[in-house]
């Protein structure tokens, strides 16, 4: 009899890897941890009915009060094969998984609150300066058929690549010096130098990697080259310290 | 002979106690570390020329290049009574304080960066609806010779109360339940449901605590009245985990 696995769904593009910062914080996790774990591919079209079809909870719901289904999504029937736990919600699955599997823990006691707030700031403040250049390039990536539904909800305007690049890059460094600044807290005695919290990997270095592996996957050459040079390097050491937990399982 | 004493500056205002957020996230450090010390009162006029006598590192520079000097500041006798430690900064000085006097810390080991960044996200974010409701009250506090040089750099439109009273409230409201449901996440057996690591204060909570001092003496019956029954009633239990430390010496 095979051995049970955990469930990721992800959606496939036209490149080598997957891309979508919010499902690699989840897998990073799932690495990390060791877990057994398959990505189940799911075109954009196709998000909501597979997730409706799975039992998934939805993540928000429209003005009009429908639900919005999307992902990361797990389904884990490890534990209870028969009733298989299904979650949404990156920062969900992720308490979850902590709880359930505490070996190799990504949040140290006491850190839940902070490290929860941390990664809301490398969502909603860090990464919003990257959306303008990012997200036209993203969709190019998708396969046709997914690409009418990657932005529904969004303005179209998001579609163009800005023509200012440069200055659209300078508003992310400027980003990536502040948090740089900020990290270099925990360095000394206190800390390695790459790391969020000191010595060991958390919750907090996938939000941060999560992001970088966006850039290095859709934008290798225009953003990856950039952004692992900056701060003395920090990204790229960040990277290596991350990349046994890079596997696409 | 008398034991050296830190000095903290700060301002007086017509009130009895002192209000000023960034001055009292470092007295409750102080407080908390049970370390000798008094505070030194100055007047905003006289702000810039008391603490360019003393040697205080200015905390930015104008456009045109003069530098700004501002509060808190603290000079520290105790290790070197011949060469004072003279520092500014809230953030700079906290790093000080728990470096030179390390019992009861208040940065747990591999904190320091996450708890930067949560201070900073009070600092800028969540106080940030407080202002148009805080700014015109707390210059009315202060003696009238204070009250020209308190916004000096601001727009004076910012010593208008607003209309809009209640939306202004609705907007600090936000914010506190949104940073209330990111505090929720250290509740159960990974902490007291009450400060921001878990089981023990630390910076975080004094950067919070701070933001409710401002309120209770500035605005005690329109402001604090309010703050302390949202949220289950949790900032009043932060606030009383934190009276101990909230003596003015």
């Amino acid at each position: 009899m095979s051995q049970p696995m955990i469930i990721l769904y992800d959606v496939p593009s036209n490149i080598p890897q997957p891309w979508a910062p919010n499902i690699w914080r989840v897998r990073l996790i799932l690495n990390f941890k060791r877990l057994p774990y398959r990505t189940a591919w799911v075109e954009f079209p196709d998000v909501e009915e597979t997730l409706h079809g799975i039992g998934a909870p939805p993540t928000s719901v429209k003005n009009d009060g429908r639900p919005v289904f999307s992902l990361p999504v797990i389904v884990d029937p490890i534990r209870s094969p028969q009733v298989p736990i299904v979650l949404s919600n990156a920062n969900l699955i992720a308490e979850y998984l902590e709880v359930t599997y505490p070996a190799r823990q990504v949040f140290p006691e006491g850190s839940r609150a902070l490290q929860a707030l941390f990664v809301h700031y490398i969502q909603e403040i860090l990464a919003k300066p990257l959306l303008p250049i990012m997200v036209p390039l993203s969709h190019q990536r998708l396969p046709e058929r997914s690409q009418n539904h990657f932005l529904s909800g969004m303005n179209s305007s998001h579609l163009s690549v800005p023509l200012e690049r440069e200055q659209a890059w300078r508003a992310v460094q400027e980003q990536f010096d502040f948090l740089a600044n900020i990290l270099d807290k925990n360095s000394g005695a206190d800390g390695d130098g790459v790391v969020a919290m000191g010595h060991e990997l958390t919750y907090a270095d996938f939000a941060i990697v999560s992001v970088l592996i966006w850039v290095e996957k859709v934008a290798p050459h225009d953003g990856w080259v950039r952004i692992r040079q900056w701060n003395g390097g920090r990204w790229g050491k960040l990277w290596e310290r991350c990349k046994s937990c890079m596997d696409v399982f």
